[in-house]
């Protein structure tokens, strides 16, 4: 296996492909900020600015910025999406809506704390690459204000009745496990680490289920199973992508008995979340294995397919676990054959059950600049490592 | 074409197969109401109460004692229904609950003016069942509950943000049309009369595209065309099952006129909505050609199919035109070898593109007992009716 062929083909797909794909098309001069809803050729076909896609957009220029190369292109393009979001994307209160219109008025109310995650992730970033202490100032503040809702994130919009059910999700631990090493030296020591400490408890010890190897979507307030519709839901992509933002930490702890659970669990996912009969990784399922809710639950997603390989490499690259590897190079296989599109560039983000485009847009309201570029770079980057610590003799790293 | 064979195959699937089904599997003797959350053999697999289907299958029985037979088993099924509603279905406003705990605790607010809808033609049916007086109150107060919250029908749980985009739904106007017959007497002819006057000018001159021969699912407050994901949405099914309705007001107005421009928006509807590829009719599409949001758009749903089938029959019926008994005999065909299931009875409500089953289950979070013997119910007598006409020689009635 040659790690740095493989190096060389994450990295061109991002550098010449993907980045480029939304350089060219993704801009709106005219009112600043970023048009997602792009076509099989890239071309808009819908004009509404959803505020995850705006700063998952922000937040990826800026990344490549800070670890690619410091190029003005890309750090303007964040800029001028930051100043954009500045101006529109908030209540007077810091809530980041869902949606606006194309040149900023509000559409959906800031009913989901996902925004807020986001807007802090990419205000972050862009701090780190302008030293601009007004965005570094955003991102704590936002970040503040998401710790501040963490038990009621939906706000007055929450639809469920108090008392009668009352569940905790995964995504938001999930994402905050991420989130603290996003905004690094921007918080105090301890307020990352007792964040950290909540998180990983939340996903390795709540969420998770030892007896099943996997994780839920959605557990009781006292983290027991809820036999519901909400209950049973497994989204095994998110349980992926959750073991590598896991590994992340567990590398700045220095804790390769974390590593190894994640890796376990990677694999774990994985097996149950194939789809045995026309590959793949499913989108929804019941634990129980009953019909789920979710009539797209058979669908192949681009993110499911991209998180997972982050982990497989990490894993890989941290354990030396065969396992991780095999089941690279068979999602790997899977990912290269369907996602991206030879004739246009860029990925096609949803596929049905046997592997055939379901929708042949680029962007639209989910899909944006940020699992693609993201798992190209963190691929590439993992395979360097796996082929630096190759070239060294064996029995020195590995043994 | 034998009418009259083709109306015992849905009376029969309707009294020897699907009723009994329901009558086995959802009943919960121990609380009252139904359980439709069933798997494929009619096992519960999940005990949440969802409210349009309570009402929906309280609906289903009164209409067959009222108008099939009057056994007092399918009665006593309506009532038990109705009294566990009565007890726990709504809040102190009379505003009725989206989902209860198998119990009858309230799961989620009550935010969905649809299940006022199915409360109040629920209550109406039981009425004329029983002579009950309080489910003739019920009703109608629930119906008078509709109309005050028709201009923010999603009251505080709205998320779209004042004044933007403002957008008004088909969903609503559509059901009125349907629901101030179901009422009947319940209500003061003037309201009748002037409910259906504004829900058929909806219908027909605000939602219906002329220039296209669709109908659309929102269009701004003014009627005009909005260039967004809901604004260019398309629900064939939805404009198909209008059309019926359509139909019924206007046989009760005695208006040919109406009933012969319903037969062409049914076809039109039909041609644009068929998938020439795999057949059968497709969920969601995108009035531009555009990608639509929905990711479930290409699946293939047993409502939409069951409720084209009444409105071509009620077409044919009123109108002899062979365009609607050509589709007629397409549709049925595609139906029948979809939908039911041999082995276990019921129809399957879920397929993908390909017309294979997505989901086993008989009833779930939306499909329970109600298209399926509605419809049934309509062909067959609809059926009965083309074989009554045609009996009579053709130049008497016909030309």
């Amino acid at each position: 296996m040659n790690y740095t062929l493989l190096a060389n083909q994450y990295r061109d797909n991002l550098l010449n492909d993907v980045i480029p794909f939304w350089l060219k098309n993704s801009a709106d001069p005219e009112n600043g900020g970023f048009l997602t809803c792009l076509d099989r050729e890239g071309k808009v076909f819908d004009t509404d600015k959803f505020v995850w896609l705006q700063f998952r957009e922000i937040w990826c220029f800026s990344m490549l910025y800070n670890k690619v190369e410091q190029k003005q292109e890309w750090l303007d393009f964040a800029v001028q999406g930051a100043e954009f979001m500045k101006k529109h994307g908030s209540d007077a209160e810091g809530n980041f809506y869902f949606s606006m219109t194309r040149q900023g008025e509000p559409l959906i109310q800031p009913y989901n704390i996902f925004s807020d995650c986001f807007a802090a992730m990419a205000f972050a970033q862009l701090f780190k690459a302008t030293g601009n202490q007004e965005y570094g100032d955003l991102a704590v503040r936002t970040f503040n204000n998401i710790l501040s809702k963490r038990d009621n994130p939906k706000g007055k919009w929450l639809k469920s009745y108090p008392g009668t059910r009352e569940l905790q999700g995964f995504s938001l631990p999930m994402i905050l496990c991420n989130l603290v090493l996003e905004l690094g030296d921007l918080l105090d020591n301890d307020l990352t680490e007792s964040t950290i400490d909540h998180g990983l408890n939340q996903v390795m010890e709540v969420f998770y289920q030892k007896d099943l190897g996997i994780i839920l979507e959605n557990v009781r307030l006292d983290g027991s199973f809820s036999d519901t519709f909400d209950g049973r839901l497994v989204n095994p992509g998110h349980g992926l992508e959750s073991m590598w933002f896991v590994m992340d930490i567990a590398e700045r702890r220095s804790d390769p008995g974390l590593i190894r659970r994640a890796v376990d669990i990677t694999i774990n996912i994985l097996e149950y979340g194939w789809d045995k009969e026309f590959g793949g990784i499913l989108y929804f399922m019941d634990v129980k294995g009953k019909p789920p809710q979710q009539l797209e639950w058979d669908q192949k997603l681009w993110w499911v397919h991209m998180e997972t390989l982050i982990s497989l490499l990490k894993g890989y690259y941290h354990t030396h676990d065969q396992r991780c590897w095999d089941w690279f190079e068979k999602v790997h296989k899977y990912t290269w054959e369907h996602f991206p599109d030879p004739e246009h560039g860029e990925w096609f983000g949803y596929l049905n059950r046997r592997g055939e485009v379901l929708l042949p847009l680029k962007g639209g309201k989910w899909k944006g600049c940020f699992h693609v570029p993201r798992g190209l770079y963190q691929c590439w980057k993992t395979l360097e490592r796996i082929a630096e610590k190759n070239q060294e003799p064996r029995t020195k790293n590995q043994e």
